[in-house]
């Protein structure tokens, strides 16, 4: 078998094999193909296509590239959940807890932020002395112990998709849907859940902008998944406005917290419990109407902020910040942003919010940046809502002084105030299972 | 300007501007655009094609990577010739002399032969003594004296193109028309010439299979040409079945001098006087039949075979084999393949003719292997002739006395005797200039 032939048969149209796939992932992985032949090639599968099969193989080889997790010496199914990313995304902080305390085991691994978004890695780790950094055994022990563990990304996961997305990156080959849904699923399937909830983010502050994107990349990254003896499910939720009210890490943590509490924001409380009951269906337990009964209970009954709890303690965290989370360290400055008029708040740039909160100390520009836990913002106000000039729209945490005017004119722009109110946009567009698109 | 931002606009199927090709093609010459962006770019070109202004721009940025031939100290219109290669394609040899001979100065740079096909330079060299390494110097010396010089090609011509062919050869790049076409006419562009005659061939021994690739190559070279300041024009010309009777080099330089001679094939013979009045009317002397005419009196008045042996004296060669060609040396063996049966020669495989012409040393298999210059074959009959058991279809000269069973064996194969005659096939089909193409 030649690279040379594999090249030439996806240029021609034609569907590359499961041999001629695992071929390639085997040769780009270990030096044997050249870069500039990979690169031909994706350029190649990227104007030609893929069809489900070869895009479940390729998936597939590139999840066998490097360590596969074996979960199963934890009882039970173990379900993996996914968001493609947005800002104030805190979901898994809450929605890990709510099904632990369900009785289903979380065996989460998770990933830290890069540009505009956040990662809940991160997130955890403003938690003061709470490790992510933690080996297999110790993995395993926490979850047993405590239901839940959420670490970072640990081991040689998926090396191919590491490799391949690197060489994307500069050959103008990233924005594609067969390769963007293999890249996020060989890295699930290598983690090595039962079963994989999906949550695609759709809007301003999402990778993907429109509904219609949003709900193909759903349906391929299922397809994927079961076409990969995983039982996969994908809702579709709003990310044209930011998650809640918070973003960045410990003020995200303290949102998730109050959430837990029962205290939480309307849009991320509801979010988090319709995901949370989809991950309860894939778990098997029960019907989609029961599980969400027991995931609201779950909050109700205090369950899941104690495993919160439970989790942190376990992974070496001071819980007394999650107890009273008036005791996190919190910035030196806050400034606030006001309304420069009345009127009604019509959009929020969510994109442009999540770079104003990297420019606070948020998040990360580049991969070497440092984070500053305590920085972000707080949104005051959300789309829909009436504002009077003066009033606060959204409050600025920071240690860097000079870079607040950047910040804050960012964050200026971002938020539109008008004369009418928007149309109300609902939080959840739809549920992409293997048997079709449910519009909800 | 970023190579990332070209790959993506041809990955898009935009146009790539003057500046976007020129950015592309000297990064790549110089380096600092790696070999896996240049391939990604090459495969969205061959899947997203170039227009033909774009074709035209590639063709002079890769011209103007090197040297640049300056013609402009010889006289008069300088016409190049370009053949797309074929076996037992002698026709510069006879070409070349015509157009000197009816005053129009040639200044030939001409390659090797490589796999099936022979090279002019392999051919000239089969004379004794002849050099065809002439710095340029001495190439605008001989061109002056004798009116005709025909040597190798020297210095840096075009080496994005050499670079770039290395790199299509690897990545499934090859095979399409504007890239062919750029690659051919970036050293014609190079070679400094005002005006260009392509002869395209078609059929079994050809590059291009049928006539309909043929026309399209042609067009989209004649095209390149004349958008970049050069008269144009191309023959489409047969090559599905080997021309005249002899492949080899000093077996093709004596049908050669037979054909300057006047006692040439009758095939040969008419290829080459049609090629030369257009290299004629492209020089400016006349209409196409008053050059026809001035092609056919250099021959019959002698004047062209002088000029043959009057380049060979000055680029250093023995021309006493030039006039009686029983002393060019000859090869060791000579053997006879008879017909097996009665009938008519229906067909010849030409590229197998030729590839059995490399077994028994006439060529290279690869760039370094070394040339037999004696070694080759006769065709004693060509297609529509009538044959007898027994009758000799062709002489096979070698000096590899191991490797004739192979060559013969091939030889057997190529040749197909059949009951009825075939039907004619033209040897010129078809004329492309900037107007159109005129299907002869």
């Amino acid at each position: 078998m030649r690279m040379y032939d594999i090249i030439r048969h996806k240029r021609d149209g034609m569907a590359l094999s499961p041999k001629e796939i695992a071929f390639f992932i085997r040769g780009f992985t270990d030096g044997s193909i050249p870069d500039y032949q990979a690169s031909a090639l994706l350029m190649a599968i990227f104007l030609r296509g893929m069809n489900p099969e070869e895009t479940a193989i390729l998936t597939d080889c590139m999840a066998k590239s490097g360590d596969i997790v074996d979960l199963s010496s934890i009882p039970g199914i173990k379900v993996d959940k996914h968001s493609t990313g947005g800002v104030g995304d805190k979901t898994s902080l809450i929605i890990g807890p709510i099904v632990a305390a369900c009785n289903v085991p979380v065996a989460k691994m998770s990933g830290r932020g890069l540009g505009h978004t956040g990662g809940t890695v991160d997130k955890l780790e403003s938690i003061p002395g709470l490790r992510t950094a933690v080996d297999r055994v110790e993995f395993f022990r926490i979850v047993k112990e405590a239901g839940i563990a959420i670490i970072g990304q640990s081991g040689n996961i998926a090396p191919a998709d590491k490799m391949l997305y690197a060489l994307r990156d500069v050959t103008g080959t990233v924005e594609h849907l067969s390769l963007i849904a293999s890249s996020i699923m060989s890295k699930k399937l290598a983690a090595g859940s039962d079963a994989i909830l999906l949550d695609v983010k759709t809007g301003s502050g999402a990778f993907m902008k429109t509904l219609e994107d949003s709900i193909a990349l759903a349906q391929a990254m299922v397809d994927i998944g079961n076409r990969n003896n995983r039982d996969t499910v994908a809702l579709i939720t709003d990310m044209d406005t930011p998650l809640g009210h918070a973003i960045g890490n410990s003020l995200e943590v303290i949102e998730a917290v109050e959430t837990l509490q029962g205290k939480g924001p309307v849009d991320l409380t509801a979010v988090c419990l319709e995901l949370a009951a989809n991950m309860l269906v894939l778990a098997q337990q029960g019907s989609l109407e029961e599980c969400r009964h027991l995931a609201r209970q779950a909050i109700a009954g205090g369950e899941a902020f104690q495993r919160l709890v439970a989790m942190a303690k376990a992974q070496g965290g001071d819980v007394s910040v999650l107890k009273d989370t008036e005791r996190f360290p919190k910035a030196p400055m806050a400034v606030c942003l006001k309304a420069g008029r009345d009127g009604y708040l019509r959009h929020i740039n969510t994109e442009a919010c999540g770079i104003a909160s990297v420019v606070l100390g948020a998040g990360r520009a580049r991969k070497e940046d440092e984070i500053d836990h305590s920085a972000g913002i707080i949104l005051r106000k959300k789309p829909g809502e009436q504002v009077w000039e003066g009033e606060i729209l959204a409050q600025l945490h920071t240690a860097r002084e000079e870079q607040l005017p950047e910040a804050m004119e960012l964050l200026r722009e971002a938020i539109e105030v008008g004369n009418a109110p928007p149309a109300p946009v609902p939080m959840l567009y739809a549920r992409v299972t293997a048997d079709g698109v449910e519009v909800l």
